[in-house]
């Protein structure tokens, strides 16, 4: 059996697992925290991208959460404690009863993982991104909607952090992410891999809801105060989202998810006008929550 | 002058700002708090729907924010106070600098305010909505796309709590939202007003992308967990959004998103298929963030 018992908040063994929220703040050397059942289940599923290195769980749910430990590596150490050893653990009271702690993949370079995605692919690309629900609700989208990676620039926040990995339910864990780039470098590498990189800006002429899915495309999200700079839009396709015109603005996660929906397949709309009530995946319409 | 100094955090004009965090707990009795410079532009511009009672403003922020206090009823005081103070008052660093208490608008009766709205009018109703984020952000993008009230069922959340207005960005002091009902009164309330109440729900077979904006509509979301009941459903137009399939879900906020560009004139596709870049509310593209 890989199910360890555990007495002591103190015991080494889950020394990792300690005052999670203070380790947040100063980083885990290549590591991640996830939490929930939800996300776990996408870890132990995530198809080798994110290594699960033990999971800690509260004794009184081991028995529910069984499906999880079984889909996990033969090899992992599951520890099992008292549900109070778990809060004094964690420094913070756990509900969720389950923890993982797991090793962040290698980033591969962004040419890399492009040149992998078929004709049609849709990623997201985002630029100075720092507020961690944003980072997390953009993976969710865009593992929603079937994108083939989310690539960052590097002045956004890490995905592996804690609080994104939960908003995304699991999805940061899944969706490939590739090493950061300059934005310019970004934008770059995506043209020569073939993407029309599609910048969302309020200074766009073209709406958003006359484009179709069609080719491959990368929706490029500007960071939540300035935007995208201009120097960036010139060498992209300006496209905007039409609003009402009397209130601010839509929030960036919000702006993802619109516009994947409008350009990925799984919006139901193919360009040659056949409808479909299919997604990318071949499946019918997902769960809503 | 009504810019009222003040030095001591115990002073009795300001002790309805004293614990913000510990007061969302037990509720404010008709009052609420609004803190942050677009959020309190949107409290001044609300068009009589939230009275603010007064204002706490750091000292060295108040020449910068001028023109918000300018907006406020003239006899509505504004208390300046050192950042130390402030930060004490609200028992956090409040770097905001900023906070409006407001009296909370007396809820109308829903039928009163559908009857108010246009022919073309689009409105977001939600069932057992609890998480305040979500709840702000379902406001944020009802007043991006111009939706004409957001009505709640009796199990939603206080769409007045501090969190929810700070992540609606204000949409909460402006949108609209009458006195709350349960679910099957609202959808029957809905009917009554002659409002197609479109359920989205993942048991749909037909796509929300191959819907187009027109004719008085009601955008009907369900709780994270269980989603909209299905005596509820059978009542409605069920619509779903067509997703990966390998995924999950989508964020309750971000399907909200995603069904008021689809079906508000905002979308910039008529339904007459003409094409118009332009808003509901007659304006260009606005600010994405």
């Amino acid at each position: 059996m890989r199910i360890i018992s555990i007495d002591a908040a103190d015991d080494p063994r889950i020394a990792a697992y300690r005052d999670i929220r203070e380790r947040d703040l100063t980083g885990r050397e290549g590591l991640f925290i996830a939490e929930g059942e939800v996300v776990l289940r996408n870890l132990v599923s995530s198809a080798g991208l994110c290594r699960p290195r033990s999971m800690l769980i509260a004794d009184k749910r081991i028995a529910a959460l069984e499906p999880i430990i079984a889909a996990a590596p033969a090899d992992m150490p599951v520890y099992s404690v008292g549900q109070a050893v778990l809060d004094s653990v964690a420094g913070f009271p756990l509900h969720r009863g389950i923890l993982a702690l797991g090793e962040k993949p290698e980033p591969e370079e962004a040419s890399a993982v492009l040149d992998r995605l078929g004709e049609d692919a849709v990623v997201v690309a985002a630029e100075g991104i720092g507020n961690h629900d944003n980072i997390g609700g953009i993976f969710r989208n865009a593992a929603a909607f079937g994108a083939g990676a989310v690539l960052l620039d590097d002045r956004c926040g890490d995905p592996f952090y804690r609080k994104s990995i939960r908003v995304s339910v699991g999805a940061v864990l899944r969706v490939p992410c590739p090493r950061p780039l300059p934005l310019a470098d970004l934008v770059e590498t995506l043209k020569a891999a073939r993407f029309e990189v599609i910048a969302l800006t309020p200074s766009a002429t073209e709406p958003l809801a006359a484009l179709r899915p069609g080719g491959r495309r990368a929706l490029l999200l500007g960071s939540e105060g300035p935007g995208l700079p201009q120097g960036i839009i010139d060498r992209c396709r300006p496209v905007g989202i039409a609003m009402a015109g009397d209130f601010d603005s839509l929030n960036v996660a919000a702006t993802s998810a619109i516009a994947l929906h409008q350009l990925t397949r799984a919006s139901g709309l193919r360009t040659d006008g056949e409808f479909s009530p299919r997604g990318i995946g071949g499946e019918a319409i997902a769960p809503i929550r």
